[in-house]
């Protein structure tokens, strides 16, 4: 056990994978549910798939449940993807379906990084790159104890062919677009809690929002004005798993 | 899709998995790689066995590898337990496996709650029961964001048979216990960086301090002050399988 | 005295009336004077009522009187409310009734409790719950705990047929409706002190604001923008009544 | 109504207690549990008393019940004391009562101010008065907010026969009186949780620590080296009531 | 040397000169320099005023002189008032006099009180008391350490037939009569520095701005975006003075 | 009226004394009631003195009088001091004299600079010079902002034949002498509250601690452990006069 | 070695250039890359400029390259700049040179004193002096720490010809004169990433914004909404050395 | 200009400095003067050398000159080491040197990375590398960022010959060493100011403190209780040279 050798190893290999994330095919902000399960589904389609968490851990609000009562609900619609990641979940009453929130938010990442989804924690997303017609390019890439610790230093870019927003509630880099390009990206603001509604404006509110961009997850919610669910995730998976398949499509058109 | 269905069935499930947990056969403070280890190889043995974690999420300091490069480095000797888990590495050097950190520890968490062990996360151990003898008999939690918003408000006891601190450096609970009854613990903190010897004394250090209390992790070289070891982990995979060895074999003594 | 006992008749009891407030026909935010007085009224009549309350105490400002001078004054026309309560109160000058604030919010809380409402503490309304046309049909609650300790938790949603905003000077469940409802409330702040405005706009202020929504208290005067009082109570008192009575017609209403 | 007769009422109503105040017979440090039970008792048996809180809000961690589940456990012995304060309570299993957390230290307070004691918030007790032999001869004050908010000013002395130390797990006054003076106090700290244990001694721990000085409640197990107890409260209101009993005999010796 | 009897004298005195002074012919908030010289020349003419600080010492920004250099310039116009005082001033190059900062603020506040301005420190002013046609009547007092310590405490009203902001830079008087009233007071903010027109301006500005509230010192070129001007005081002195002049004219027109 | 004969006049005219002051017979550190009788005795007597003051204004605790209530209590013995500064005071029972705090702190600052004493705010004495045997030769100062900024920023030294530390109750100097110099100074704290004995006791207290450094005012009660007084000021004045008194002692034998 | 010489040759040297420094044709706001360019070309051509910098050190986000990697790109343009200075750099790919960040920034600084422009640390421009027409004449200064330290202390005016706002992305200089002046001048924000434009951009952007002041490096590109470039730095020195040569020309002119 | 090459070549660049840097010659803890001035004397010598510096940029408390006035004093006896480096200097009296301090500090690190020294920023040393006999044999890094920002991230260790501390007055690797190691490594803390004694001691001072541990400059004379010397900074600048000398010796002993 040589501590030159761990430290060698740790840096090299981090550094080798990190150097080739540098272009990718998808670049997801955000390991939140509906982006660990983005990056699974295009993972698992051969696609090249980054993201970009700016937390030590990913998983977002999924660990602590409701009111820090760690358990979620999922609706039957949501039920295979549950299944398909190997998640166990009881019912609790006719289309409830009741699931602990730790196997739930572990087993997703644990699947997502299998599946061959490159996950970089501690990096958060600062800007985006953008060319002509304010097209999304690609990332700003900061650690995030950067802005912790308050001191000044500079990003980096990183090129990626369609970026997806999954930051959740505040919708960040969303924001980012209203606010430093032209590319008429407005964030709403998610509205009060009607789960019935808002579980069915998630997912079509989950599409490209500019050139280049997508939203998932609540980020969608608040993009669109739509209302909040609270701890049920059925359509967080289910968008996250429409935000992959519109990504392949788009993509197959860009290369044609 | 009804939101007081949803805050029942979550209220109603935590709860009776919480009071459920109020008498175990282990409870282990803090679901580090150590603690989630040991749960892992309880649960497997139809022990029944609680994690409490002060945090809002597991694992501890692993998520970021070494120095926010999120790799982590196992030995040949603890590749075994990667292997079982179904966590991939690749050999570095000789005897030097590297593995990616978000995958190592969201897999251990998804296969320790799988395996049966329960995590009850963003509860703080703040203090332990105790009987004659000063003989450790429960845990005492408060939910940890009381002490972070600077509430006053009481804890809760609950009872087992043994109790594990893998707290990692700080040694919560052997701590509590040297300054606050006389079971003659004392936490003489941990060593300079020596991996090597910090690798082979944490197995050693791997043991009941008192009656009722095991130390794993690097709690372990903490209490015993032996060399930390950095970013290498299988001395902390290692650890916490012989804490759940041990554990077992103290239960069956207790039986008889 | 077994810990163990002690730790479950506690959960066990928090948790059957928590459950039990779920569906209630007024939940009133915030304990203050008003929002115990409307209580008190609200359950005297057998009305199922739950008050959410933010902070560890229930009372608001009330506990430090004028500029910490923990004493109060009541005009004429609240007296046979604090007569109701018990509280005793020394006539300092005509129509100025001077009491010990400390006995006037623990006696008025003690009073509302034992009348059968259920005040629950510690719970910030962070959201609430609508349907078609922007009804607020519940309310959305978190520990107080998780925002002070900047942990991202999810909420639970409560229903209940009506909602009495009781929260002062911020007036906050109005602002959360104003900011992410279409319900068409807008809060227009407090004016500048005017004790003798003030205090007669607060009565005609106590009223639905929108379907499913009161305002009480010194909510009210900030809603429509009505003068501030100081430590002067009576308003707020009257209020807190008329609020209750206010519901328990809405209620009837509702029920033909 | 008139705000300048208001803000009069309220200065001189106040400042007449406070000036009244500044020679008493039993000056209390904390209104917590055991120092509302131990005023009430001593205001019910004509006994001057005040009763200082560093707090906006009396009750210290009653309100939050056990980790913030707002119920708290009393044991069968002191179920009188309930009963006296008018405070209902369910048998949850034989000798073990359940009591609603926020009615408790809500009846609790509004008795003991209704029986005569004075209680004065926002004021926290800085130092001692000394005179020969290091006898407590009286409490030193100042607004809690002058410390919160860092500011310098000078505190004033009141004058008290005897003081009680009811400041709970923290033992302020005793801790100051181990430091500033010769008055041979130690505070030893409690031990880990013992709820059988400490119920019993908190009630022997219950005296006189130096000439003018008793303890009360949680204080008492701090300075006395005791177990604590979790959220269950019989032995606190019981160790408030011998502090009375205690305190009224020894004012009967000094007279004589 | 008795300790109560210190606090008696101290309580009794203060609250006699408090309670005295909520009716007063001129209220002035801010004891800076401007502030103070109004004080002077209205006690000097029997007037009677009170002066409400926020901070612990008064003189504002003027013990600091100019970055931390405790000098301050006066020009020729002003020498006038610093020779009243009897504050030492040496010239520095035609015109221009140079004066130690700490005997400029300390002279003056002396000579203030001493003339027979009461100085009341540690209050803030939070609002203004209001009648007919936003009329100013009064200032609503506060302890400064209730917000600093972040303490929720109602305020207390007193009278006044005159307000004046002398409360600096920020003109916070003028900033909540703009934001809580209809009086049609609008505070422009002061411009860029020139020390000529500032000093010039701060005359002109030093006017009524509506019925019952008068603003002087840096606070009037605030309000009407006049300069800002430094470390030069001569124009702040004179435009007390002018305060006192339009004070004393106005409370003649009334008295009429 | 041009910013930069201002900027210059106040940059040359500060920089001259602060240069002059680089060496003087006595330096005190702390403008409070006792440093500043000292420096007005001191200069009163031709003694070329300075006195550094860490915050911006002077007077210490003195301008919050007891608990806010800006008055102070000063008993026959020191009257003639309030007399000789012309701080006007009333008896408020034989023995005890009340004066307003605000007069007498800013009267006594105004004196002791007329009298020619140079009083530097804002600076910080950090460390002291010494020379053989850790005879105090010179203060180490600092701007108080580099501190409360968190900057690194070097001191410097200025040399006084005599130091008297009058910092109050932290004693500041001398536990930096008892901290970093072998001068066999010790600071014991101050006792418990106890007027009588600390007033008697801060007069013998005020003498010389080590060569070169006097303690005066409550930090020669905290440097010898004698009791507090609370907010009578009369020992604080007499010392300060007798620090002077001294001080000019020993600067005479020293010129033998 | 004495300390007070030591003292006086600080205090002395450092206030004559401060003093020399209050009237000068070029002062610079910031010590950034493209401000200690500009005042090395300044200097370099006898031009008496002086750079006031907010932070203890030089360099602003220059030290951290990018993403802590200190490392900084430079393309093939301004190689020349990076040759005159004598800072190495390796060609990475075709036009893309890379050097060592921490050599850049010392080299830049160290060659700008040595050329004769002085550089103020530790000094905030907290605002512009004006005259007629809103034309920038001078910089207001205070100490930097005077406001991380929240003291309230007057800042001081110095003189120059030209202002250059080389503050970076924040451009304060530029919106402070948006903020408080009627120079017509307004900070659009910094656009998106695009390096390719961005670092054209910032040339054509480095120019005079109103009378007396230009702006160069990041803060031109913010004035004039044009996009970021991250860690490239080619852009900001060659904007560094062309405001020098436009404020030499403008200086010219003005002679003429 | 693209981006992606930009992040690639600091990326690239970095890294392999970074790797070649984890096994070095001599290893230094502080890039101030006496760590830079090591580093320049041993990088001359071609002895491979790394420095390590906790902040964002190289130079301590040295750009702050004394009390912010940004200049230093030299004598004459280190006068060499500023001809050597360039840094000019102007006589103030005979024997002391002053120097600007901003090209002193800028101009010390560019010679000093000229001379071949790599300094890595932003990485703090967390503790050492230890072997038999706890002989120091490496560093133990991290992100300064990582504590800064609160985050829970293990550090990597780097070998080195020889370690030289030079942190400044915290001594902080000989702290580390002392309380983590059995090394007989003791800090005994700086004594007050004498300038004269502490430049000679401060060479004397200079010397390995436990095999592989070099100390220099001030934490020399913390680690042995010498005194300190204010802002003159000759023995500083000796004391690195005398330390790289020091080094040279013992590698070149290791070698034999």
């Amino acid at each position: 056990m040589d501590e030159v050798i761990i430290s060698k190893a740790i840096t090299d290999s981090y550094l080798k994978d990190l150097l080739d994330s540098m272009e990718v095919d998808v670049a997801i902000a955000g390991a939140g549910p509906s982006g660990m399960v983005a990056g699974y589904y295009l993972a698992k389609s051969k696609v090249k798939v980054a993201i970009f968490e700016r937390k030590l851990s990913v998983g977002g609000g999924m660990w602590g449940g409701g009111i820090m009562f760690s358990r979620i609900v999922v609706q039957s619609e949501a039920k295979g993807i549950l299944d398909e990641m190997g998640i166990s979940a009881k019912q609790y009453q006719k289309g409830y379906y009741i699931a602990d929130a730790i196997e739930a938010v572990s087993t997703l990442c644990s699947r997502c990084v299998k599946a061959g989804a490159k996950i970089f924690n501690l990096l958060s997303v600062e800007d985006v790159m953008i060319r002509e017609n304010d097209k999304i390019t690609g990332l700003v890439l900061n650690w995030s104890a950067v802005s912790l610790a308050n001191l000044h230093v500079d990003p980096i870019g990183i090129r990626t062919k369609l970026a997806i927003d999954a930051t959740g509630h505040d919708a960040e880099v969303c924001r980012i677009v209203a606010r430093k390009t032209e590319a008429g990206v407005e964030v709403r603001g998610e509205k009060s809690m009607w789960a019935e509604v808002g579980e069915k404006a998630i997912l079509e509110n989950t599409r490209q929002v500019c050139p280049g961009l997508l939203v998932a997850g609540m980020a969608a919610n608040a993009v669109f004005g739509s209302p909040r669910m609270g701890a049920v995730f059925g359509g967080m998976l289910l968008s996250g798993k429409k935000a992959a398949e519109l990504a392949m499509d788009l993509l197959k058109k860009t290369k044609r």
